[in-house]
């Protein structure tokens, strides 16, 4: 089996690791920067390239002979990179997270047969399958709640945040409306909004607000109440808060002497090297999954640290690994579904669900089922 | 007599019409700015002019006939300009508050005689006086202690801050090592070190930190004990420091795509619109300015208040009066040091003192002494 990777980052990286992993896989990774590209050379069963993939001759000439391509590119790129892809016949699963709404391509990739699977990251991603897991144990649900964060294991102020995105992505994170369902209704309201203390076991007192990462099940599931929420040290979203009040994330252009900058784009160049997740730096992913339905809960906890032994990060491991067994799956027929598919659609072939988990587990990426 | 004004912003503008009531005076009021120099065509007694006077020909030229020069250029201007004024052989007061050491100019300007009155605002300038007043009612201070702020009347969030004074002159202070004296020793410390927090009559508490403000005190007054702070309303202090910590006030320069920014420069844009105090933003000044000996106290307390009725800010009458009152002492004969001469060298002449107290409080700004 061929698979082709598109980016090379944090979390390409560990992918084509772990799926070059088994002997009957063969991986062409491919990333625009040549250190990155490097960082993969030697690795047995990993091919690298360095080529920039916006371009779809080249993409095209890139895709011959391969049975899955996993898009990892940052999300600016995200959608049209799938589209390319569905346009050559290709099945996909992509973790570039990208901003638009990717049924407009489902016509088009039922009419190619193809499959993509899309958010296959840890959430979205695994909320999905895993929403969509407790949806077909209890039955249509009442309240879905998501509460996710990528943290630093060590706390270090001012920001209490590190993370292996990049700065611009989790700004857009906290400015990009925040879309959920209360009563039925879809409701939007400002990020950050909705601040609530929540106590973790091993980790402590985080807070948790309002986000927009529901995505696709605002279409797929018909609960009422349903709400997404980023988790962070307290203290972080107060600053973000004022940073925003003070006109720091404005998208207008700034004129400083003779030069032009949009805020938003000078502050995420100060972040970058706040925010930077070293190569040592541990972390931890947590996250909480809930369906309720009348008195009954299902509930999917994860907490999930820094492989010290493999040296990769947790946000790495519960996105990337996510995308590779998806990626498993699909190449091993359990997957029938055509067109584009968000996990919590793949939620009622069980057999699925649970080689996802185990292969997870597998991995060390462990979810606890309570109830 | 005829006074020559260099700049007309904020301060210089109620200066020259403060100085303009009196038919005595005739005005000559210079900036590089159009607009500000048109806001003050038409008075009577003043004359205004558009030029750049860091061009010393210019400056010598507008310097024909004229008694007595007021520097109110910005900061960065200050010291270069004092120098040329005094190589032309005028006296001046100086509302500039460069900074660089004034005293680099003494010989120079006892050579030609002059007389250069520097940090004539309310602190540097009155808190100078007053020090100096107060060590002539006690004899050698033990301690000197120094609290001023400008702050607007209306306190919004995030800031609750706005000044008459450019953000970079107010970062500046935020930025610039905070000398003053321990037991004897000239100590430099970080500014916004040692918070505290002080209750004030009629506004409430504020919070004071370390600033670079003692100044030519630390040289001329002979006490162990020296320390000046500024005031701000509480929070901001924490804010500032946040930014600070966050690399928002570093003076590297930043790289956001092909263009290059010092981080300082684009954050003091991003604050000039946060800080800005409008044409009708009420603002007050508050001050507190102690000495002791032994148990012997003696303090100044400043409140003063936006003079709805002449549109003048509190800070640009507390800072400008100052400088318009001992402009009009040293026309009249009453100061007879020469060189440069920082207002607490004057505090021996009480009749000065008073005289500059009573001009203060005919215009409205109240200095209150206790004990």
């Amino acid at each position: 089996m061929r698979i082709l990777i598109l980016g090379a980052g944090l979390i390409g990286n560990p992918m084509a690791r772990d799926l070059a992993a088994d002997d009957q896989m063969e991986i062409l990774i491919v990333d625009q920067q040549v250190k990155r590209v490097e960082a993969l050379r030697g690795f047995t069963n990993i091919q690298t390239e360095v080529a920039d993939v916006t371009h779809s001759e080249i993409l095209s000439d890139l895709c011959q002979n391969v049975d899955l391509v996993i898009n990892a590119l940052p999300g600016f790129l995200g959608f049209g990179t799938l589209k390319n892809l569905i346009q050559l016949g290709q099945n996909v699963v992509d973790i570039s997270f990208f901003p638009e709404d990717a049924f407009l391509l489902n016509d088009l990739a039922r009419q190619k047969g193809v499959t993509a699977l899309i958010d296959c990251g840890v959430a979205p991603g695994m909320s999905n399958l895993l929403v969509g897991y407790i949806q077909t144990l209890l039955g249509k649900l009442d309240e879905v709640k998501i509460y996710v964060g990528g943290l630093p294991k060590v706390r270090q102020l001012p920001w209490e945040y590190k993370a292996v995105f990049s700065p611009i992505d989790v700004i857009e994170e906290y400015t990009r409306p925040a879309r959920f369902k209360v009563d039925g209704r879809v409701v939007v309201k400002e990020p950050l909004t909705d601040p609530e203390l929540i106590d973790f076991p091993q980790i402590g007192t985080l807070e948790a607000f309002n986000s927009d990462g529901l995505r696709t099940l605002l279409k797929t599931i018909d609960a009422p109440n349903m709400v997404e929420k980023t988790l962070r040290y307290p203290g972080h979203r107060e600053k973000i808060l004022f940073l925003k009040e003070s006109g720091f994330l404005q998208k207008e252009t700034i004129k400083v002497g003779n030069q032009s900058i949009k805020a938003i784009d000078f502050t995420a160049q100060i972040l970058f090297k706040e925010w930077k997740l070293g190569d040592k730096d541990e972390d931890l992913t947590v996250m909480r999954v809930q369906g309720r339905r009348g008195n009954k809960e299902v509930r999917f906890d994860l907490l999930d640290y820094f492989d010290a032994q493999t040296g990769i990060h947790s946000m790495a491991r519960t996105t990337g690994f996510t995308a590779t067994i998806m990626a498993r799956a699909l190449l091993q027929g359990m997957i029938s579904e055509k067109g584009i598919v968000p996990l919590e659609k793949l939620a009622t072939n069980h057999t699925l669900v649970q080689f996802v988990l185990s292969e997870l587990k597998k991995r060390g990426v462990k979810y606890r089922q309570i109830n």
